[in-house]
């Protein structure tokens, strides 16, 4: 079908093409993408990106001897593709199939497991360092965008990398984006490279001198050698990059393959690290993702021929967690409330786009820079402003030490909204967010909510609006909110929320939890106590002091690592109290969880209704 | 007895100095800290390298309606001399005394707790933003050191800053250290501006050229001043700050007070985000730690006019942890073991000194950049390098998203060496090593370990030498390693080791508590089990089952948070398999701890052999 494309299973396949065979490839690679991506869903616009760069990329070093790492991860699929996963690829994000990211345990092509954004350059490092204690011998080169180089991270590794005049190639992919608009200091400094602004115009205006310089003889001549050399000298661009210690290349077109291809080979020559500046464009070669590259960053199965999703969103359908959170940071604008959104480069992901628009000055986009943000929030914290910090459960954890260090220790009025909490599905291990109520639950003065549904969750967000004692974490699952309708009491303190009252067994669940439970006890004769913890921190010692009065066993239910989470700690404080009531903690057992959808994954970990049913079942007699 | 100074009890006296005065000012407070340092121990080169600047900043400023925000914080003695606090500054880092850092409990004049490096960017454009939406009017000043600027999280600030363009001041104190030798990319970055190296030499060229060329009339001449305008607009130091969106200043004198009174007065009027680079020495005016800056960083008690310590270290003294770890890995160097030994900034610290001034080449300062130094760590362990990353147990949690998602998803044999876990005293709040349990706890594929004495010490080394199924961390206090002489057993995977046999009551305890365990039971005439738990994860259950079969009571103990620590897990074992076993953790209560000496907070804490011993009494009867 692919005249070029279905020659290619390994790396070697390719060195042999010529220029136009490579010219093909890039197309046939293209095609291939949308085709298997409009059925499967996946991360679209970033690999139709880097069909060139990573055709240049393989046919100039040979991988696996040589380490391709790749930034993120999530632009991998056209190297899965050429080293020999290209048929896998239509399984990608399915459960058991291939990963969305690289994965070591899939292929020796995949050097570092990837996820997160900004890794690659430090694992880059440690790769080439490693290379020449062991008196090895190939290349290292990291592939980073340039919305990852706005974290703190991709600095420290090219701040230490300067440092260690190993021979390793950072590729910066610059396509002006992240998800979507690149933001920043550094992206303006990277345009100014690109566009050459001052550099024309500075060499326009000595040409235009020189030019009216009379010749008066060679001492002259040289003269003028000397001043152009000296230009030279300082008109580099990437002078930033060449002063810390790096040799700078680019910028180049991230399109043309002969062109990468001619000055990676240059790269792999030079000593000392280099960095290729490529310009790339993301989405580019189908029409839709490149006017619209954000949409199908990460997208759902669409139509080819005209870019719309296959599955249309019914009219009727529920709000995501985010879309209310959105929502509900307007209606607190409109109401007069000193806020502000606040997100890492992920406006659409966590519903803040409307937000955004509506109120760009409410709204901070601070990059790919979760540790900034917090302490930014704090700052504004401290001055009678608001800060909602919406960052996903998994991205928080670089945030960790800014947290406790910054917010908590002050006790400053943040509040943390983290979607994307709980298991996540198709991402796979690196973006699960099964660890926020363990890491979250040991910070002193951090308060922690997890809502049941969409009501409750607007309840605790108003709760949090006004709330100045201290931060405030609430975590909720990816999709849409669900709504069951009862008739609930506000939200008080550190309360928890009796939903259906039983005996013998009651059910203790945390946010998405509270929706399998009650599915539950539908489907069991049992008449059994649902309690919607509401607080995770801090636990609602009262209601646990009445369960344990008047029930044998307590199933404790949350979607986050058993080890360190809610069950545990009211595990602990059942023990001290010395009741006499079985706890037993469903949870999510203490290893990193592969993709998979949600369900799939719920299913396969032991946390749905039937569970909690069989659960029931067994102790209910 | 101070002429000025004692005339200054807040920064309103101060203003009303003339020229002479500020300089005498600047004098007596260096005669003041060291004096007062001497004393009470402390941080001294830093404090002496601001001491001008401090003056400057509130001579120019009117703390605390414009706020000053203090980088990492233990520069800021001199803020708290000028801020009505020189006679309390006697008291420093001792128990219920002034805080080694800036706290805003303390004062109103410090606006932002820190301790930690490199968020007073991030805490000044919170500060900036709230100001311009609350409609106030005031100027906001980050003062951060060149060393603080290797960590990430500075670089997010700078980056999100730029695009801001709100009116804030960066005040970027360049003293070419952060505790030791400032490292990378960006320090030689600020080595080709303080110097003005490839300005100079260029500017020489042009002159010499345009000296040469004969005035043909007012053409050239305007060609020539064109040139000259397109220098300088090349030229001005700084351009990679200037091109993110900085307005740059400097680099100026940073002990020349008139200088930078008169460089903040330009900065405080400039439209958007200035950058000052002040030049300063760690350690001036004061002979001993001008030559010495790294001794006198933190330094204990001292003679002023030798600078020798005044306890000298007695002969037989034992050696710390981070003294055991540096021989250990000289040894495994000349054993022929493929090691590295990394640290984020703090090679004296960690105890590396030695091992660095030996093997050079198997040593690696990464900078101020906890993130990079593991995701770095990960690629050489990847490679069959083992990485000993040695962090402070506080400051591995600006890394818990890499040890988390580099690390532990791909099973990496990296060994982190924890020191500085538990209480660390003087230093407070910010610097308790009393979560770490607790975040590595929940990380799948994470192997804890805590040794009670050195020899364990050297044992848990030698086991995470060869080790090769996945990350270890290990983790020990400050101080020296106590020896107890036990005929021990050899570390054996997930393994605790029984010291004493008793009846009744067992005692389980993690790493220092290990002899206030030992210390307990010659306390008091019960037989009691102790054992040392060696592993806190995993958790050697076979141990718990022996122990639930034959006692009635355990107490855990734990220098750590109760919460998701090692008591908990245990507990929740206890619990599952119903075993009728009293548990008690013994443990650090949900609160940040405050400064003070290690024994005094052990002591109110309840962390002692005395409670230990108390807690036997009471049950065994």
């Amino acid at each position: 079908m692919f005249k070029v494309l279905d020659k290619i299973h390994s790396p070697e396949d390719l060195k042999s093409l010529d220029r136009d065979d490579l010219n093909r490839l890039s197309h046939e690679i293209r095609k291939y993408l949308v085709d298997v991506i409009s059925v499967t869903g996946g991360h679209l616009s970033s690999n139709l990106g880097v069909v060139e760069l990573t055709i240049a990329l393989h046919y100039v070093f040979n991988s696996p001897v040589d380490k391709l790492i790749w930034d993120v991860g999530h632009q991998s699929y056209v190297h899965k593709i050429l080293t020999g996963r290209k048929e896998a690829l239509k399984t990608v994000r399915q459960y058991q199939g291939l990963s969305g990211f690289p994965k070591r345990l899939e292929s020796e092509h995949d050097c570092f497991d990837v996820g997160h954004s900004s890794t690659s350059i430090s694992a880059a490092i440690g790769y080439a360092v490693a290379r020449d204690m062991n008196k090895d011998d190939y290349s290292v080169v990291a592939i980073i965008g340039d919305g990852a180089l706005t974290a703190g991270m991709a600095f420290e590794a090219l701040n230490n990398g300067a440092q260690m005049k190993k021979n390793f190639i950072v590729i910066l992919n610059d396509n002006q984006m992240s998800i979507g608009k690149n933001v920043g200091g550094m992206a303006e400094y990277l345009d100014t490279i690109r566009t050459g602004h001052v550099y024309k115009e500075i060499k326009h205006d000595v040409h235009k001198v020189f030019d009216r310089i009379p010749v008066v003889g060679k001492m002259l001549t040289k003269g003028v050698r000397e001043i152009k050399d000296a230009f030279k000298q300082v008109f580099i661009p990437g002078m930033f990059f060449e002063e810390m210690g790096y040799t700078y290349l680019g910028p180049i077109d991230g399109h043309a393959v002969p062109q990468i291809i001619k000055v990676l080979n240059q790269a792999r020559r030079i000593e000392g690290p280099v960095l290729i500046h490529v310009n790339t464009i993301k989405g580019k070669g189908y029409h839709h993702a490149e006017i619209n590259p954000s949409k199908f960053h990460g997208t759902k199965p669409f139509i080819t021929t005209n870019g719309e999703a296959l599955v249309k969103k019914a009219a009727n359908t529920k709000k995501t967690y985010g879309e209310l959170m959105g929502d509900q940071l307007i209606q607190y604008i409109e109401d007069g409330h000193k806020i502000a959104g606040i997100t890492a480069a992920m406006p659409d992901g966590t519903g803040m786009t409307r937000f955004m628009k509506k109120y760009p000055k409410a709204f901070f986009d601070v990059g790919i820079a979760e540790q900034h943000a917090v302490t930014f929030a704090a700052g504004l914290g401290l001055s009678g402003i608001k800060p909602f910090v919406a960052i996903y459960s998994t991205f928080l954890q670089r945030a960790y030490d800014q947290v406790l260090h910054d917010v908590c220790i002050q006790k400053i009025p943040v509040v943390f909204m983290l979607d994307r909490a709980g298991l996540v599905g198709e991402d796979g291990e690196t973006h699960q967010g099964v660890f926020d109520l363990s890491y979250l639950n040991h910070m002193p003065n951090m308060t922690v909510m997890a809502p049941m549904d969409s009501e409750t969750f607007k309840d605790m967000m108003a709760f949090a609006l006004t709330y100045m004692d201290g931060p405030i974490a609430i975590r909720y699952p990816k999709g849409e909110a669900p709504f069951f309708g009862y008739d609930k009491s506000p939200i008080v303190y550190g309360k928890s929320e009796v939903l259906e009252t039983g005996q013998d067994i009651a059910i203790l669940a945390v946010g998405s939890m509270v929706d399998e439970a009650l599915k539950a006890s539908a489907m069991v004769k049992s008449s059994v106590t649902i309690v919607d913890a509401r607080f995770v921190k801090p636990i609602d010692y009262d209601q646990i002091d009445r369960l344990a009065a008047t029930h044998k066993y307590l199933l404790i239910a949350e979607e986050n690592t058993m080890i360190g989470g809610y069950g545990s700690e009211v595990l602990r404080y059942v023990h001290q109290k010395g009741y006499d009531i079985k706890v037993e903690i469903m949870g999510i057992k203490d290893d990193f969880i592969e993709h998979g959808s949600r369900n799939k994954l719920m299913e396969i970990l032991g946390l749905t209704a039937n569970h909690i049913a069989a659960y029931i079942e067994r102790y209910n007699r």
